[in-house]
């Protein structure tokens, strides 16, 4: 199953299962959860099959989880991509976060902003967390994943790189393009030979299949629940391949008309074109 | 002016401000804001004068700020402690972040988790921010604080030496110590000359006046706010001065029964004890 969070023609916030073209408005329904990380938490995902249905060409995406209480983020998690940048190999998973703010959804723009030119894509995995815990077990971990979608960690290099610390150029509003859609795990399969595909104006910057990580979901899930307490609907990108813009010669930026798409094989395509901050409204 | 966020003896949640040895219960007053937070956002600190009197023994404090949207922590702010810990000269203040569900109010115990023993302190001078915004000016920022309060960064440093991210150490849960209270910058004075101290056991381990921060309040929001919006509540732990255990020979590491205070002039003083994650009920 796939789940989406939309905008109803109306401007009203919901939820529902994708259904071939068609999206059931789940969130229409008497008494359901009021949006997708409520559901998750309620256990209800399996059991959402009713509701009246749109076109999903009639509603406006919205982040997958639209307000997750925490979005962490995975460091140098395929060699390639801990090979390019220099980084000096680690017994564990190199951790930062995101805040909400810096989502948008699939369809919506990546805000170059005015304080950098050095706008990179890092195409990755998302999980998102279904059973919330405290220490998770590794061997129990896996149980803990409500799904699986696209996420774009796009990145101000010069930002990034200001002191050791990743945070600032992490966290510039309308960077965490996060989308599609929710991919049940169920539903995304075995995942270990699907590769992260990372496009820039339809050619191939990135593409290396998730078997590659470094540390694989299970580790991750457990590393980060030993320090700090994980709830449904909370996010976890786990790290990008190697083909970062920033370590090619010269650096290859993205910048306004750009299209940057992240293909994740049954999990889906996240595409986002690149706005100049002064371009908004 | 100063105002606190408390339970009442009944269980429930509130906040007031404080008058000698009570504290005017403004959440009860009909028609107030929800939440210390939420007066801030209204702008209606300064009207805050009405509500039953309770007496501060009466009431159980809880973190200045309960659930602010975001944390944001300077690292290196002192030269004594950039030196102590062989980091670089930086053009820019070093953000990481911490997680709301880390923080603990004063008279709150700091928890030692059982994955680690290499509990440290960090005493902080902390801002709350008053009027939000994107890009503030250096110029303007000062008109921003709401208040200031005292903060205990305490890092399992390990976890936080994991990698060169440090989110792993700083997000444990029951490390933020955050308190005791909220003090108006009128009421705060000029801080340049007031010392952030911070004793272990009765013996000062750190002590440093404000006036010696690489980065001076006004250029850390100024900083911060050109990344990431600020809106009232949000809280900045401004750096610590030198003196952390980490850096001692032998290390010395907070353990079960010490007691931490984080003392800074007319902004009050923070007290924690320690316990171990088993010691939890």
């Amino acid at each position: 199953m796939a789940f989406i969070s939309f905008r109803r023609p109306d401007g009203t916030a919901s939820y529902g299962r994708i259904d071939g073209d068609r999206v059931i408005d789940c969130g229409a329904v008497a008494d359901t959860p009021a949006d997708l990380k409520a559901a998750i938490a309620a256990g209800v995902l399996d059991t959402l099959d009713a509701g009246p249905s749109l076109g999903l060409a009639e509603v406006l995406l919205l982040p997958v989880i639209p307000h997750p209480s925490k979005i962490l983020c995975v460091g140098h998690n395929y060699e390639s991509h801990r090979q390019e940048t220099g980084r000096a190999k680690v017994d564990h998973p190199s951790i930062f976060t995101r805040f909400a703010d810096t989502l948008i959804a699939d369809g919506q723009p990546i805000i170059r902003p005015r304080a950098s030119t050095n706008l990179d894509f890092e195409g990755e995995l998302a999980i998102v967390i279904g059973r919330g815990g405290r220490a998770i077990a590794e061997a129990d971990a896996l149980d803990h994943i409500a799904g699986y979608a696209c996420f774009n960690d796009a990145s101000i290099r010069d930002w990034q790189w200001h002191t050791t610390q990743f945070a600032p150029g992490k966290n510039f509003p309308g960077t965490g393009a996060f989308g599609p859609q929710l991919v049940t795990p169920d539903e995304a399969g075995d995942l270990s030979d699907v590769r992260v595909t990372t496009r820039l104006n339809g050619e191939i910057v990135q593409d290396q299949p998730i078997r590659d990580m470094i540390f694989p979901l299970a580790k991750i899930i457990a590393y980060i629940s030993a320090f700090t307490p994980l709830s449904p609907g909370d996010v976890i990108a786990t790290g990008t391949p190697g083909g970062v813009g920033a370590k090619r010669t010269p650096p290859l930026w993205m910048k306004a008309g750009d299209r940057v798409e992240v293909a994740i094989g049954p999990i889906g395509t996240l595409s986002n074109t690149i706005i100049d901050e002064d371009q908004l409204g």
